[in-house]
Formats: C-alpha cells, sequence, structure tokens
C-alpha cells in the first residue's frame, strides 16, 4: 500500500499539470468563442430579420408562422443533423381593433389613459365597461374587499408599484406580476365588471404593457394594463373622489389551433443520449416586434450552433436547438416538447434558457431537482474562474418558464442573466424593438452561453 | 507572557463577534444609501437640466459657463461647508460653420463622407482643402512614408478599426485613439496638407466621432474624423483606384480665456486634512450634450454628497465634490487643481473619477503610486464582500484622465467603471443625449460610488 501512494506521490505533478494544460486549453477554446462571435456572428442579422421582416408573432398569428419557416431554414443551411417541426396546439388570443380606457372625473374632467388589453382576456363588446373604480395594492385586499361585497359591480384598479429598490428588476418583476396574472380572476371572482392593471415596470412613462392574464374557475372579466403615468393619476384623481373609468377592448380567444416548436440537434459522438438543451421561445407579443423578448434567446440560441459549427467543435454529446412556441400566453408548446421528451425517455442533462433579453451578460442561474441540484451544482461552480474573465457569475435561481418543465429528468436547468435593468423598459411593449438592442451586448450573450456549453459538453456533470 | 495571550485569547470571540457586527452595519447602510438613491435620488433630474436645457459645453463656451453656475447653485443648495469656482485658464476652439468631406472617385462619382472636425485641430479656410488620399494604419507606417516623401501633400487616412475581441470597449478604445490624437500632427510633420481619421466605434454606422486631437513641434494640418461606414467606403474605393478627398473645415483656435472648476466640500469631523475627492468633468463635447461623456459622471459625485446628507452623515474625512473643467481638450481644470492642492501640500487620500458614462455599474479600477499601491489596495479589496452584492469588482487598472494627476500625493485613485458595451455607440456624437441614459443604470452607478465613499471614509487606508 505504501509503495502504491508513493507511486501516486510521484504521479502528482504530473495529474496536475495536465489538469492546468487542459484549463489553458479551455481557456483559448473559450477565447475562439468569444472571438468568432465577436467577429463572424450572425445572432444580431438575424435579429433584425425576425423583427423588422416578420415582426410582432404572437402564437396562432400569420407571424409566427413564419418565424417557424424562418428559423427552421436557418437551422437547416446549418446543417444541422436533424432539423424537424413538433406540432403542438396553442391558444389563439387575437387584439382586434385598438383598445381605448378613459377615467372620467367630476373634477378633472374625461381623460384618456394609454392602455393595451390583456393577453387572454375578454373583450368588453362594442359598448365596453363603465363603472366605479375601487383602488387596491393586492390580490388579498382584492379578495377582501370582494368577500364584503365592495367590488360587484366595479372596476378593481390593481395599483401596486415596482419595488425600486430589488437592485435586480427579475424580483421587482416577480413581486408584481401576480396583480396582472390573477388580478382579473379574483375580480371576476367577487362580481367586478372589469380589471385595470398597472403596467409592469420600473419607469414612469406613459407605454402601457401587456402580458397574460390567466382566469380560474370560470371567473372572467374583461382586463387591461394602463401606462404608469396613466396609474398614477387615476390614483391621484381617487385621492380626491370617486371616479369612473369606461374601457372597451376588442379582443377574442379563437380555438385553439395547430402551431410547432422548431427543433435543431447535432448527434452527440460520445454520449448521444445526454442531452444539453440551448433555447428561447419564438413566440412574441402583437405589439412591438419581440426584440428582448424572445428575439434575442431565439438569436443566441441558434448562434450557439453556428459558432461551434464555425469552429469545427464536434460534441460528445447532443446538443439540441429549441425555438418554443407559446411561452407568452400558455406554454403549450413548452409542455409538448417535455410530454414527448418524457414519452421518449430522453435526459437532458444540462437545458439552458435565455428569456431575459439582449443585453450585457452577468451569468447564469441554475435549478435542479432536489435529488441532484447540489452534486451537479458543485462541478458548475468549478468551472467559474474560466468564466470570470468575460463578468460572468454562476448562481441558484430559477431558469426559465420553458426549460423548468423539465425538471423531473433531474438533469441541471439554466436560466442566462442578463444586466436587467432595462429589460422593463421595453418589455410587452412597442418599444421592444430592433432599435434597443446593441450588437455587442447581443452578441456577448451567445458567447457566454455557447462558453458554457462547451464545458458542458466536455466534462459532463458526473452521471 | 503567558497569561497575557491567555488573556487576548479569551477576548478572541468578542473581536470576531465585533468585527461581524460591524460588517453587518456596514452591509445595513450600504443597503440603505442604495434605497435612498433608488427612491430619492435626483442625479436623473440634475442629468435632464444639464443636457436639455444647458446642452453640449465645451470649454469657453457659453453654455459651460451656464453649467458653471447650475452646479454651483446645486452645491449651495445642498448645503455643503464650502462651495466655489477655482478659475484656470482653457482652450477655446469654436467649430464654426458645419464641415464638409467628399471622396472624389472616378469609379464612384463623389459621394459625402459624415465628418466632423477634431477638436483643437485648424480649420482650412473656405476653400478647403482636396487631395489624393494615403491611407495608412498606424502612426508608425504614417511615419515610415512620411520619410519615404510619400504623404507630402497628400491626406493622410488614418483607418485602423476597434479590435472587437476587446470584451471591454475602453481597451479596443485605447488600440485606436492614437490615431486620432496624434495622427494629424504626424502627417503635418511629412507634409500631409491634411488628416481623415477613422471614428472611434466598435458600430458600423454613419455617425462622425469627434474628439481632441493634440499638434506637436508646430506640425500642424486641418484633420476631420469620418464616419465607420464613410471609412468602410473610402477604404473600398481605395481598393480600385487613386482617390482624392476634399475637406472644408472652419474651426479655430481663439485665445484661452478664463474659466472654472466647480468645488465644493463637507469638512471632515475627525481627519479633516484627508480627502475623499468625487469628480466628473462639466466640459463636453459640442455636438451632442454630453449625457453619459460627462454629465453622468458630474450628476454621480453631486449624489454622493446629496444622498450622504439626506441619510445624515457625518464623515470623518473631508468630502469633496470636483466639476473638472476641459477635460476633453486640454485637460487645463484638472492641471490647476493639481497645481493649488500640491501648493497648499493637501492630500487626497482617495480620489474617485467618473468619466466612463451612465451605464449599469461592475465595479472600480484602482491606481496609485508604486510607493503605496499594494498595500493600500489589498485594504480596499477587503470590502469586497460588501460590494459583490451590488454586482461590483474591483481592479487594478487607470483611473481617469483628471484624478491620475493626483499621483504624487500618494492616495489612492479610483475609476468607476460601468459597462461599457454602448459607451462608443455614443461618445462624443449627436446621439450622447438624454434619451440614452436609464434612469436606473445612471442611480446605480451613484449609489456604488457613495458606498465606496462611505467605506473609505470609515475606515481609512492606514495613514
Amino acid at each position: 500500500m505504501k509503495h502504491v501512494l508513493f507511486f501516486l506521490f510521484l504521479l502528482l505533478p504530473f495529474f496536475l499539470i495536465s489538469q492546468q494544460d487542459e484549463q489553458e486549453k479551455d481557456a483559448f477554446f473559450i477565447k475562439d468563442i468569444y472571438n468568432k462571435t465577436l467577429t463572424e456572428g450572425q445572432s444580431y442579422d438575424w435579429l433584425m430579420y425576425l423583427t423588422k421582416q416578420i415582426g410582432g408573432r404572437l402564437s396562432g398569428s400569420p407571424a409566427a408562422a413564419a418565424a417557424i419557416e424562418y428559423t427552421r431554414q436557418l437551422m437547416v443551411s446549418m446543417d444541422m443533423d436533424s432539423v424537424w417541426l413538433q406540432p403542438c396546439m396553442v391558444p389563439h388570443w387575437v387584439r382586434g381593433e385598438k383598445e381605448e380606457c378613459r377615467m372620467i372625473s367630476t373634477r378633472l374632467g374625461t381623460m384618456d389613459l394609454a392602455c393595451l388589453a390583456l393577453g387572454n382576456s375578454i373583450g368588453t363588446g362594442p359598448s365596453g365597461v363603465s363603472a366605479e373604480v375601487v383602488e387596491v395594492q393586492s390580490i388579498d385586499e382584492a379578495e377582501e374587499l370582494g368577500k364584503q361585497g365592495k367590488i360587484k359591480g366595479k372596476i378593481v384598479f390593481y395599483n401596486r408599484p415596482f419595488d425600486q429598490t430589488q437592485i435586480n428588476t427579475m424580483a421587482a418583476y416577480g413581486g408584481a406580476v401576480d396583480q396582472r396574472v390573477v388580478g382579473p380572476t379574483m375580480a371576476a371572482k367577487y362580481g367586478a365588471i372589469g380589471a385595470v392593471v398597472r403596467s409592469m415596470t420600473n419607469k414612469t412613462d406613459d407605454i402601457p404593457h401587456t402580458g397574460v392574464t390567466y382566469y380560474r374557475d370560470g371567473h372572467e372579466c374583461p382586463a387591461v394594463a394602463i401606462s404608469t403615468m396613466a396609474a398614477d393619476q387615476l390614483e391621484e384623481a381617487l385621492k380626491h373622489e370617486k371616479v369612473r373609468v369606461y374601457f372597451r377592448t376588442n379582443c377574442k380567444n379563437l380555438d385553439p389551433i395547430l402551431s410547432y416548436n422548431v427543433i435543431g440537434e447535432i448527434k452527440g459522438t460520445e454520449k448521444p443520449d445526454e442531452i444539453i438543451l440551448v433555447s428561447g421561445h419564438l413566440d412574441s407579443w402583437d405589439v412591438g416586434t419581440g426584440a428582448h423578448d424572445d428575439g434575442s434567446g431565439c438569436v443566441h440560441s441558434l448562434e450557439v450552433i453556428n459558432v461551434l459549427k464555425k469552429l469545427n467543435y464536434k460534441p460528445k454529446r447532443t446538443l439540441r436547438c429549441v425555438m418554443y412556441m407559446n411561452e407568452e400566453n400558455g406554454g403549450e408548446g413548452a409542455n409538448t416538447y417535455r410530454d414527448v421528451s418524457n414519452e421518449k425517455k430522453e435526459y437532458h442533462m444540462a437545458a439552458i434558457e435565455s428569456d431575459r433579453g439582449g443585453f450585457t451578460p452577468r451569468g447564469f442561474t441554475a435549478d435542479g431537482h432536489d435529488d441532484i441540484f447540489n452534486d451537479k451544482f458543485k462541478r458548475v461552480i468549478e468551472w467559474l474562474p474560466l468564466l470570470e474573465p468575460y463578468g460572468l457569475n454562476l448562481r441558484k435561481g430559477g431558469s426559465g418558464a420553458d426549460v423548468s418543465k423539465l425538471k423531473g429528468q433531474k438533469g441541471l436547468l439554466f436560466g442566462f442573466e442578463p444586466d436587467s435593468q432595462r429589460y422593463f423598459d421595453y418589455h410587452h411593449t412597442p418599444a421592444d424593438a430592433p432599435d434597443v438592442v446593441n450588437k455587442r451586448e447581443l452578441e456577448l450573450g451567445a458567447a457566454a452561453i455557447t462558453a458554457l456549453v462547451y464545458l458542458l459538453d466536455k466534462y459532463g456533470l458526473g452521471d
């Protein structure tokens, strides 16, 4: 035994040297990834096509069909091993003619409030709705007032703002968005005839932010988001007197419709059954052109494949790229993808989602099943010295609405995390357009994801 | 001796606990700084005034005078212990009537090239200059061709682009800007009649970027920057044939003129002789309104004082806030400040400059005299755990054009370091305007600097 130990001791320097060599090789390859992405990357051009030529891509719309065909053709042109469309039925909501919303105050007269109908919400019909407004700060408060019969026949106004002291704006969003998602159905449950929600943004401006709302147990009422400036005006008016709001929306829920996830993959040479997924969602809201949300995530994911191909990298594991459909108002693309994958008993060793915009990268959040998270995340943390020179960090945190559905497969789930400060200036508005994406910021995101994919592919997660 | 050791050993836990308590107190205070800045900060409003009401503030211009008076009044309104104007003589360059630049090619015909005269450059006079173009990639190449008599009577075109593979765009700027600063004088030295410089930016667009040039030993020729798109066109044309360029500039160097640094301070309660400086430069280029460069640095610095005042913080050391004049085309404000300070035998324990824009903070670069740097920087690095939660890092690196002149006082010099990706989209162009500054990004910068000032003031640097 002593002899063996002595022998191992003699070998130690060689192990250390070879480990150092490997780290140096990795550092060089990651530098190659960045260089290639920053000088020959195509993500920005693709994003310009997706936003300028195709535009807003709500599930079920003709533009969504164009986006499916465009990204399918892109994948084919990259010479991936296989490219296919995965059918999924998606909700088909249409906004219809432009909405309108007015505040009617005895003191101030009538004032227009900039508004957008919430996605999935029912329309008011041509006569609109008009009622006294009840302002609340939370779902709980609405429920409380509802139980007291105080919102029956009224319009409920959810007005809790973003918490500006949250450094990460995603946390501020998380702390306010329940008002939009379940506020209207709670209002309807207690007889409200409509709901008005303060827009989900850090900014004080006159741009309304749409976004999804879900009705529960058949409790439905028409619902709009109003701009933060409009919300402030309404709040101010309500300090002095009772105020009515009138709004009219022309949206409709049509029958679910056939759509597709777009999928391409490169088969792994050594461990083809271990899948590494890169993804974004192809659908966007109809207002704006989904530049940050989530055109950026789509072109990030395509660029990962593109750059690795250009570097002649042959992955050991299977690299798969998915453009999810219907993240915005249903998640049916991700549900289908999960169901099919589970049925085939696939194993996503790692699934990465980019759905927080095309801003300068700050790192990744990682998540996973409790059974495996600590063990696998420990391995990833060891790669930090290779990522930190690019300003990248790794922390525990949610992955994303689409890939989180793969948790049951017990791989690691990652959310790409760019700088969050400007995201809610544009999110779900007409302002989410090509001009607010910076080419280098976008490219750095693609390079960051590619670097992580390279390390995941090379070292695996100890399976 | 043993007894003393035993006694100390008994005390150890108390020391550790009290150290932990202090760190917790610091963490809470830094959180207070962020909360206050993000909810009651005024930096954005001040920046809007500086950019929208006052506008471009080139040294010697009426707008520079307005900016001096505006920031002086702000300091007075903050109830600082003293506020004063420090006189300094500054260069007085004026652009005059709009420039023009055209490429004359037999093959392509005549094409306009978007241009701006370089700051401090001489004008062409009303007839302009017209000559065959010689393209070079570097100062050395120009000198080489000059020695061979190949640039005499010609217009030298400096066309080395930014290195896009630099992650930090400041490094790409540093690697290209010699062409603008000393390119024209080198061309003039060998008889060129003009110089055209590719704009200093990562972007390919049609916006020319001005900036300073310096003539040496009386070697002067008129000089313009052309947009990167114009530079690409000229480069392409030169691949096929000899090409002429005509340009006309109407700029002039007038006599130096009296201007001022604006200074305010709060006297330290315990160590008033140890000065902590926060600073930006008040002058900007005449095109655009100096929003990022360096309105942001000015309002950052003012906000540090404002927020500490609002938190009722009484500094132990003297906090001084300087709005430097003439950083852009001479540095005479900083020269005067240094001379007066050295004469008074002042000691700047720490001097912080913010002159890299109002983007999301990434940390600080630190610099200092070799005699003291390692020792003092070591102390600062210990504060990292308090700064990292806000995405802030500390690294060795240049401080800034103005505060670096205080190196002889052997304090630490800091440059605030925000995200660099968008800086050269706007730098020295009409696009450096209020709409490209994000309120929260700006405020986070002010909070980051305030946090560092708080730690510097509380713990000092071991003097």
